[in-house]
């Protein structure tokens, strides 16, 4: 076990491994865990872990549980590391290459943290997971808790895509729609979550084991890459928590010796919502909120990032990167990029191919790049953004005749 | 290279390694291909092919692969291989566990196998690759030609579940509706083929090269397992080639020694549409098309199976397993049981549960086995049949006290 306890992000205090502990009990703010790095590195071997089955409990010494019994896990973690030398030469870079968790269990790159908190949830002795969300995490925390056995109740915006809803009920989850978009409603569920109201396991915004989980990106793109770093790791960005725990990860690996460079941590956001890249770009420390535009990119609602986006803004500027917010125009064209290339990516997940070519474009990013996309989502999370890009043609043919007439008429 | 050619599984005649081949030239039956087993045992290791990089391709010794840089890959296989004791206990066996190929690139089992026939159409050179499927074939066909920088062209029936048809164009490929059930469009789609009026790749049900990926689900399931083969496989059947090329995958490693025991092969249909089934159970060698009746389990609807279904009888003899066709209801209770263990998955690819169940029942498979269910295509693939499931509530909560009465109410 090489866990070793929490710090707290801004006054530093320290808390034992075994706290069932959300945000810092002396200043509300969140907490980083901490773990026994000399250890690991005496202990460990990069390549038998790589020799692990996959997924992202292969890193179990990387993370924040004391007992693999209570380990809650559908298989998340190590989907594809795909190189894209279409979509390289379309955005500008000279290697490209795409992280999916789209083929995560429930389609999302929620699995790679949920799977963190459900075993926190087994480990406390919870009976009942929930989160507020707008919709991927919500699917993913109801399928963890019946993956566990346990009950879930999720928060969504009304206007949540209906798969990630029908995923989370089908799952058994009872789901609220609240009225209100995603930073009303995540501000109401913290307060619920705090009130002590309920005695459900929060595995929302402040649940410090979770985003532990997230490191796992780091860990998978540095192997896959032969221990080296990209240049560059580009990701959506809600709330940033993915950005600074990659970052984290990345961290962990050169402090232990197991890595070769640094990435740039660059986060792409909506541009009608885009607070994160707003303060990255001012040199602002603090993330002011945002009036929340439309936007396609419905799982990039989070017009107040609160906590999570100051961080988010501190790791990006430590590794040297920045942020951006896209438009839809070119989160549209992102998708079919990536379709170019077989890959059903939803408009969240897709922004991150979007924000390079534009890094690029404005001599931000260098074509020199070896750089890392990482898409968060499938397409039928959000089937209807894709279908409504799609004709099925009305035409049938029901004789050998017309079927060989239309065969041919393709040339 | 390891691949030594094909050989005609009825006639028996001998192909080179680099024909360009459908069915037997001389017979029109299907091809097996064959390899040089004593040099993968001596030149291989079981251990150093498990701690390669995840997938089909870990595997390449074993694929009819001539040009390793001709391999169209979307990162497919190696999805989870999950214990499941809550469906163990309501099916009534000892052990059981799913094998799930709903997170393949595509969401369904079809990626295993394309892959292969993608990258063959890569080596001979073809610019378009065709396919006719009831969806799921379709969509991964339409992505890895994308994967390729290739065209496609794609045969569904006219009621082919809306995601799958929607995936397919999204990827590019052009979409020939056919009205009829599936295996009328086959029997006109392989007349196309073989009447050499299109110079398309075939991907469909004549194609040898495709289905050697299939056999990846017999390692998988036999390196998880320690490489002890469980008691029985239970898989859905369509064509029934899956369990066929398993079955084979099973032996190439029982004859290079890395493999204890065999499995029983057993095949799921739907009720309605089972002609595997019913050759199985009547002791027949040659499977009798049946008249196609409803069923919900759209990608089962194989009334005439032809060669393959054959070649599955005989394996599924030789292997010691069975057959059976499930009804609507209890494919749905499958659905239910996969839920309650955190799985998403379409009806057609539950169905392994829902036999396994019966043949329990039923006397015909004891509840002392080590029993493997593979699950082949995600919810998402025909989400119609999912969100008639739901409801999604209507009511909606708007402000802090109605959001805490609402949780509240949960108790
Ligand atoms: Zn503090
Ligand atoms: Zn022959």
């Amino acid at each position: 076990m090489y866990f070793t306890g929490f710090r707290c992000f801004e006054c530093g205090k320290l808390y034992r491994p075994d706290e069932d502990l959300l945000l810092c009990p002396a200043c509300h703010n969140l907490l980083d865990a901490t773990y026994d790095y000399d250890a690991i590195g005496r202990d460990l071997d990069r390549d038998a872990i790589a020799a692990r089955p996959h997924g992202v409990w292969r890193w179990r010494e990387f993370m924040p549980v004391l007992d693999d019994a209570a380990i809650v896990s559908l298989g998340e973690g190590d989907g594809p590391m795909l190189r894209c030398d279409r979509i390289a030469k379309a955005v500008g870079v000279r290697e490209l290459w795409v992280k999916s968790d789209a083929n995560n269990p429930t389609g999302s790159l929620k699995d790679r943290s949920i799977t963190v908190s459900a075993t926190k949830a087994v480990e406390f002795g919870y009976k009942i997971l929930s989160c507020d969300s707008t919709g991927n995490k919500a699917s993913s925390v109801a399928a963890y808790a019946a993956r566990a056995g346990l009950d879930s109740v999720v928060f969504c915006p009304d206007d949540t895509p209906v798969p990630k809803v029908t995923q989370a009920l089908y799952f058994g989850a009872r789901v609220i729609r609240v009225r209100g978009h995603y930073s009303q409603i995540n501000a109401m569920y913290r307060k619920l979550i705090h009130s002590g109201a309920v005695k459900w396991y929060d595995c929302g915004t402040d649940n410090p084991f979770r985003y532990e989980g997230k490191k796992s990106y780091a860990y998978e793109i540095a192997q896959h890459l032969g221990w080296r770093a990209p240049d560059r790791v580009v990701h959506p960005a809600n709330g940033g928590m993915s950005i600074v725990k990659a970052w984290k990860g990345f961290g962990e690996l050169k402090r232990i010796g197991w890595l070769e460079g640094l990435p740039k941590m660059t986060g792409v956001q909506a541009a009608n919502c885009a607070p994160i890249a707003k303060a990255v770009l001012a040199g602002a420390n603090i993330v002011t909120p945002v009036e929340k535009g439309p936007t396609i990119a419905s799982a990039l609602a989070g017009a107040d990032p609160g906590l999570l986006g100051n961080r988010a803004v501190a790791s990006i500027r430590e590794s040297g990167g920045t942020a951006l917010g896209v438009s839809d125009a070119e989160t549209l064209e992102a998708m079919q990029l990536l379709a170019s290339e077989g890959l059903f990516i939803e408009p969240s997940g897709a922004v991150a191919i979007a924000g390079i070519k534009r890094l690029v474009a404005e001599g931000k990013a260098s074509p020199d790049e070896r750089v890392v996309c990482v898409v968060t989502g499938s397409g039928f999370k959000d089937f209807d953004q894709i279908a409504s890009q799609v004709r099925i043609p009305e035409e049938t043919v029901g004789s050998y005749e017309e079927l060989l007439a239309a065969a041919q008429a393709l040339g």
